[in-house]
């Protein structure tokens, strides 16, 4: 198995104020193309720091890939790191340029010298052309066959580059093995409680299969992973299978979806593929429900909309709540997030509907309806279910994102159950 | 300044289908609190793997910052790792497991072997209690002064633990000097064209001043910071707002906003300051401007509710929009996304509101209307803006962020202009 380490530079990743998205990525497109992430390490824009982890990193790897530092403006110290790294010399590369007048003549915008230094490139690198912006993606091969690659930090060009120009180059610079990848989405167990569950048959997981647990906001993935040479692929697949099926037997009420990344994802596909159509009816979750499903191409197949209806009022006047019910039960009650869920339903024209109210937090909690106190519901054509969630923490965030995946679940139970 | 490095344990981290969030959330914490993280590293659950991280981090580091492998679930080895680093051995600590106890009481769950294990720590180390969890945090002070802390990896966790326990523990161990951060938010120019525009500037920074340019979808972030001791603390205030002012003069056309991370952070605050209410009607963004918006604390304060309005019936039947105007210039054009915000603040009776419609992509555009034209309006009491945005791209997220951001700017120069 080829041994990458990534190497992400930028001093933003290190203030604290931008999530490295471009690391799990990477990771997400390299174990898939049958390639083992065994580092990430973090750096700032001086040379010194990028010259130690890009040295460290190609000592110990077969493969090194590098994002950052090639942005147009003046933080900008990769290329020159690399050139002293291989010994090369910064040349302006016809292709690069060529790329860079292209996307500037495309917006209608004239070339500014800064932007020109971006066709700059060490002379031993190969240029891999960035078709979405102006910083080329650039491959290096040392005499030893360990190869560098470096990408611009920007996500959405990276991500491009390593899908169209690296994981291709790298399968076929390398022999790639095989790997074999299920997620089982579990949800209504917590991790301590699923791990106890299922020790007997994670002990008895054959070698060539590893287990991840991966906890999410009330819901923990699985992930078995196989991996091998390409002449034992089907004794992998057959290795996979088996532990599947010893888990659900253990586990299989737990078990609420197979091969999704996420919840949201197993409704979408869910929902497609039954041809039925969803509405929201969101409070204390606030549109969440609605943007992580909207998030995904193909949305508009079925979902037809949704109120996040924050206030009381918005609550009777865009979903038809009873004045009545707000006033005896509060927002935050059983009959409220029922009339919530049908009045959506039966004002969008919808087949199913998932409501939402309750208390995120941090402030805002009573005694009798502490934060963290929401309420679910679906209501679909065989009736509306209703359900109490308690969470123990303050954490806004948390709690709104357990609000979702709990909502999530309780309509794929739902859409199984009426199957 | 003290330097720190940290270290995240986890093989979901590698496999790319977790997001490190802790190293973004832990780097502002200690770069607010005047510590300088140098370094990110990530590796995976190996004990091999991890003793190697911390030793090279403690070899290097005045501070070492560790997460993760404390978990209830077998690939559990940090502790063990420490164990062998600091020569010490696992005891069970009394601290560590009465939190345990009290945290499973509080639930209603038995204590489980795997969970009473999560209280062995190694004995050399001071327990930090874990208010929010069973894995306890534990501070290591080598003979020469070094410190390691080990946290657990789950985010709510780390984040409560590093504000209530590790960042003021750190502050009064290693004297910490002044940090001074400065954000000013940049919209409606391109980071290039903002970065030539305001050289002469930034090559006239005072030394103790550093820039940062911070790109999201549709703005840039600059941060300014200046770092020193604590008897320069007036001077780094002097630059810093010196600085400020420079910059103001050459570039002010551009700055939105200061002092806040996120442009939804400024909708927020302005809001809050005036006492006005907003309301939104979404279609390309689906529900991403509200849930963003709620995603912060207070915002029930301003934010009346919205409607995604996905289909044009939702469009019809929700917002008004009528009928003919969907029949006329479609559902992607200036005259439906004004009815949308006019509608929609009229009904949930908001001081303004933001709508959106658009193709977010990467599919469903026409040659008149191809993937990336979007329509944004504000509508207010002074009457309705409407704005076409052309994105480049087809990446359906980018596309979605990039319209969140534009409607919020559309907004803020609203208020700003209505003052």
């Amino acid at each position: 198995m080829k041994r990458v380490t990534i190497v992400n530079i930028g001093d933003e990743l290190l203030l604290g104020q931008v999530e490295n998205t471009n690391a799990p990525t990477m990771s997400r497109l390299l174990t898939g193309a049958g390639f083992d992430v065994a580092r990430v390490e973090v750096v700032g824009d001086q040379g010194e720091a990028i010259e130690r982890a890009v040295g460290a990193a190609m000592d110990e790897s077969d493969i090194v890939l590098v994002t950052g530092g090639l942005g147009p403006t003046k933080d900008d110290v990769t290329k020159r790191v690399l050139c002293d790294h291989f010994g090369s010399r910064l040349v302006e590369s016809r292709t690069a340029l060529e790329n860079v007048r292209r996307i500037f003549a495309a917006r209608g915008f004239e070339l500014t010298p800064v932007n020109r230094a971006q066709a700059l490139v060490p002379e031993c690198c190969e240029v891999l052309n960035n078709d979405l912006g102006t910083a080329p993606g650039m491959w290096f091969e040392q005499g030893d066959g360990r190869v560098l690659v470096s990408l611009p930090g920007v996500p959405f060009e990276m991500e491009w580059l390593m899908e169209h120009r690296v994981v291709p180059k790298l399968r076929e610079t390398f022999q790639a093995g095989v790997v074999i990848n299920k997620n089982l989405l579990t949800q209504g167990i917590g991790e301590s409680f699923l791990s106890d569950l299922i020790e007997p048959w994670e002990l008895a997981l054959p070698e060539c299969v590893r287990l991840a647990y991966l906890p999410e906001a009330g819901m923990t993935k699985l992930r078995l992973t196989a991996r091998g040479g390409r002449a034992e692929e089907a004794e992998l697949h057959r290795a996979v299978a088996e532990a599947v099926e010893g888990l659900y037997r253990l586990a299989g009420d737990y078990i609420v979806g197979e091969d999704c990344e996420t919840l949201a994802a197993l409704v979408h596909r869910m929902l497609c593929e039954r041809g039925l159509t969803l509405a929201t009816a969101e409070s204390c979750t606030g549109g969440a429900i609605a943007s992580r499903l909207t998030a995904q191409a193909g949305a508009s197949a079925y979902f037809k909309g949704g109120v996040v209806a924050y206030s009381n009022a918005v609550k009777e006047s865009a979903l038809g709540v009873r004045h009545a019910t707000l006033e005896a039960h509060g927002a935050v009650s059983e009959a409220t997030v029922r009339e919530m869920a049908e009045g959506v339903r039966q004002r969008l024209g919808a087949d199913y509907a998932l409501a939402t109210t309750g208390v995120a937090g941090p402030d805002g909690g009573t005694p009798e309806k502490p934060v963290g106190t929401v309420w679910i519901a679906c209501a679909g054509r065989q009736g509306t279910e209703a359900e109490l969630l308690r969470f123990p923490g303050r954490g806004r965030q948390q709690n709104i994102d357990r609000t979702v995946n709990q909502a999530y679940a309780m309509l794929v139970r739902t859409l199984r159950a009426q199957r």
